[in-house]
Parts: structure tokens; C-alpha cells; sequence
């Protein structure tokens, strides 16, 4: 069905509605058919939406761009987590930063060698609405090993005590807006004294189709933050501009080419993307990036 | 940018114009903002449209759903041939079923080792509007091993002589209309007859997150068809529904467990997005897929 030649985003017509993100900088847009609106608000940070869709469950909008949907955030959460985790020995303590969804949260804690996750999100109400429709990414919130801070990512992680995490995951919204301070090395440098040695930083990186510049901007101020080895890694998440997105990892004085591949085979809990043979799916590098980034 | 409150996507109008794809099976919809229709015309087989986009280059719309564009082409194209044509052990005689654009054929004749390579593509029209609008893809049409047949890709394996041939690529539309002939057990039955023993069918099979019973019917529909082994890759293509899309291998009385690896790793030619790595990765199945497919 083509919508070419008709208007079709009209969200108060009868007809079918479409919510639709137009993405200025890849000059293209994805949308989902919705049945309903089930919420919209201005928080002090920034404008949410929470809409009922057709075929992917819940969706939520933060200005104006796509977040979570129900049917799709399980690409996105399981490869902010299991990677990193699955690269570090043994992870204890862990900080995200953003991901107030709670759903990279629950990816964590599915690690039993996590004694600790702290999740830093700047806007209460995204985790007050993702416990409200999206309960299921929620469902390990109250795990005596959460604990759920509800400040400034950029000033919790300067006042960090040093070299006292194991990973961070900053899991945040695209650099621009409340996050745009996330994606420089005066904030990578702050990751790396709260790291110990051989911690981990890992952080979404958008799409490597639209967005090689930026992370190539990001490995460069990885590096120039005192990172040793850093790595691009690529999965499907539908809901994000072109569909195609990636993570960027960074170690503290250790190399990033394994991961503990036995565990990651042998895991004890459930993933619906996440496996061994995909952690190393990940790590390949296409061609067109391998050029771009040496990697 | 959000297009949920305001109607976005009249062509006619003089502001910001975009061609918008609405996939009613998934609920999700893909556009791409166009500077100009350059093309539209109904030919005896589907309607054909081309338009001119802001970062995309140039568009084929069929039937009203994206087929091509100069941007993202690459992927799809490579991740139909090398594939294929790295687990052969040395395909000679290559035919593509569909396919009319030509990016195809330009991958398959970039193997040295492909003596020649047929082209059977129902609709002329979609040959011919590729070399005006695609002429990159078109760049070996004129390779002496080349020959473009526009006849019926179901009739032309159904002729086909018994034991001749390496490799068949279906590279069709959506199995609806002219192709809905390509995705049963009739069809790869005169496909298994036609291929020598080793011989490798690879078929485009739609997206991993919307159509997975297609696989399975697919898959099950090869086997059914003698194949002795079936393995359904995955890779990203902005353009298609959900932005992730998949193809299935089939192989006549040889499994599918390797691949030329060296000669993927030193091969002669320029990719994109091919390499070594990408076709491990791709090989890789996501949880959901390794449950629902046995992979």
C-alpha cells in the first residue's frame, strides 16, 4: 500500500493514523499505526507521548522521536547489556546512565554477578510511564540490587567515587537535548577514573548508515578520554532511523577482542536476540565501516 | 521531527515531501523524503515509479512498495550473491530469477569463476528504467558472460536442463503477484532439478521480525523439494519493512555448515558491506529464530 498520493498522518482522522517520525538529518521516517494516544505531557526535561499501536504494543515518543515499542525494545536492551557484561570477568557493580524504561535495567540484573546497578535517568516520568505501559520492562525495579536515582547523569558520574564501577552503560536519547553533554570526552574522562581497571563503558551510538561521523567523533574522544580499545558494534532495532543501530564499547586498560564466549553459551537466563553466536555476529565489522574506522 | 500532528506526505504540495510506504502486515510504515517524481508508468506486469530523494539518491517503487534505492542498495545486492557464491565451492553457471534492476547480476559477475550468469526477469520495464536511473547497477550488463532474458523466471526453471547449473538467486519482489509462483515447493522442485549436485538456491525471504512463518513455510517447502539443507541469513536493509531483512539458502545433496573463508577474506573485488566477518555474522541465528526455526 503506498501513501504517496494521499495524506495519511492525520492522528484525529477516523481513518487508519499513523504516528510518524520524520528524521530531518537521514531524510527518511518510519511509523507505526496506532489505535489510540494514551498520554502526553511536558516534564521539565522534555515532551512524552505514549501511544497504542496496531501490531507493536505500546509506544513511547520523547520529542517527537521514537523510544521504546513493546514489540521491538528487546534488540535494543539485550545488546546495551549483554556484551558488555559478558565481556567483563565479572561485573559487580554496575551504573546506567539514562535508560529510564528500566528495560536495559532488567538486562543487567538478569547477571548474577551483579551485586549492584544503579540507574541514573534525569526525567522521573519516563520511568514512572514505563512502569505504567511497560510494566514488563520494569519487572526487576524493585530487585534489592536496584536502586533507581532519579538526577543528572553528567554530575553523578563527575562525583563518582574513583575506579569503583565495573560497567557503565549510558543508554540515553540522541545527542541532542538533555544527552548532548553524554557524547564528549569531558564525560568520557569522568567514566574512566569511576572506572576500575579493565572496566567497561558502552554506549548507543546510532545508526551506522546516517551516523558514521558521530561515532567516529565518539571513538576519538574515547580514546582521548584514556580508553584502550574500543569497538563498534551493529544490530537491528526497527523503531530507530534506518533500522540498523549500534553500540560503542570502551575499556579501561584491556583489549576488547573476546568476551567470555562459555558463558554467554551456557547463560541461565532468557534473551530473544542476544546469544553467543550473536555477541560475535556484532562484533564483525562491515566493510564500508571497517574502512571508515579501522576496525 | 514529529509528523503525528500534522499531515506530511501529499507529493503535490510545495513544502517538505516524502514517499511513505505503508506495510499493512507489520503496521509499520518507511519513507524517504523526495525532491521529484522523475517516473511513473504502468507496465502489463505492475505499476513502476521513480523518484529523486534528498539522501537516497534515486527510488524504484513497484506496486507501491520500495524496491531500490542508490543508497541503500548495497546491502541487499551483496548479501544475495557472496554468499551463495563463497559456499560454492566454484559456481560456474549462475542464474537470477527476478532481479531486473541488475545489481544482482553486477555482484555475481564479480566473481571470476562465473562462466555466465542469466538475468530472467518477467518485466523489461524494470531493466530498462534501471540503466536510465540505476546506471552503477547496470555496469556489467554488457560483460560477455552476461545475458538478460525478460521472460517468465517460472517457466524458464521449469525448461531448464536437468544437472546445469551452480547457483540460482531469486531476487523477486514480495510473494504476492507475479512472484507469488517463487515461494513453494512446485517452484524448487524444477529449481533443485536444475542445479548439479552441491548446487545452491538462495532466495530473498523478507523480514526476520514480520515474517518468520514465510520462512517456515519456505524452509519447510525446500526440504520438501529434496534440498538437503536449509539456513536463513539475516542483514540490514534500511528500505524493506522493519528495516531487517533475511535469505534463505538451500543446497542440493551438500550441507551448509561453511564457506570459502580465505577466499572471502583475499577476494579481488570491493564491497560495502560484504566481507569474511559479515558473512559469519549474517550465518548467526538471533534467539527467537534459532527456537522458531531449529537453526
Amino acid at each position: 500500500m503506498s501513501a504517496a498520493d494521499q495524506p495519511a498522518t492525520d492522528p484525529s482522522s477516523t481513518e487508519s493514523r499513523w504516528f510518524t517520525e520524520q528524521h530531518a538529518r537521514s531524510g527518511s521516517s518510519f511509523g507505526l499505526r496506532i489505535k489510540s494516544k494514551l498520554h502526553a505531557e511536558q516534564t521539565p526535561f522534555q515532551s512524552i507521548e505514549i501511544y497504542d499501536t496496531t501490531d507493536w504494543g505500546k509506544l513511547m515518543i520523547i520529542d517527537g522521536c521514537t523510544m521504546v515499542s513493546t514489540r521491538d525494545n528487546f534488540l535494543y536492551h539485550e545488546m546495551m547489556s549483554h556484551p558488555a557484561l559478558f565481556t567483563h570477568a565479572r561485573a559487580k557493580r554496575v551504573v546506567i546512565i539514562g535508560g529510564g524504561d528500566c528495560g536495559t535495567l532488567r538486562e543487567v540484573l538478569k547477571h548474577e554477578e551483579v551485586e549492584h546497578a544503579v540507574q541514573v535517568e534525569i526525567d522521573e516520568r519516563v520511568t514512572r510511564l514505563s512502569e505504567q505501559y511497560f510494566p514488563e520492562l520494569c519487572e526487576s525495579n524493585k530487585d534489592p540490587r536496584a536502586e533507581l536515582l532519579f538526577i543528572d547523569g553528567i554530575k553523578y558520574m563527575a562525583d563518582c567515587e574513583p575506579e569503583s564501577l565495573d560497567v557503565i552503560i549510558v543508554d540515553s536519547t540522541d545527542p541532542v537535548g538533555p544527552a548532548e553533554g553524554l557524547f564528549g570526552a569531558a564525560f568520557y574522562a569522568t567514566c574512566h577514573k569511576a572506572l576500575k581497571p579493565s572496566g567497561i563503558l558502552v554506549q548507543q551510538s546510532e545508526s551506522p548508515l546516517v551516523h558514521l561521523d558521530l561515532i567516529k567523533a565518539m571513538r576519538s574522544a574515547m580514546r582521548f578520554a584514556d580508553f584502550t580499545a574500543v569497538k563498534t558494534l551493529t544490530f537491528p532495532q526497527p523503531i530507530y532511523p534506518t533500522g540498523w543501530w549500534s553500540c560503542t564499547m570502551a575499556r579501561k586498560g584491556a583489549d576488547l577482542s573476546g568476551f567470555r564466549e562459555r558463558g554467554a553459551a551456557t547463560k541461565q537466563f532468557e534473551t530473544r536476540y542476544y546469544n553467543a553466536d550473536i555477541h560475535k555476529a556484532a562484533l564483525a565489522s562491515p566493510e564500508f565501516m571497517r574502512v571508515a574506522l579501522g576496525d
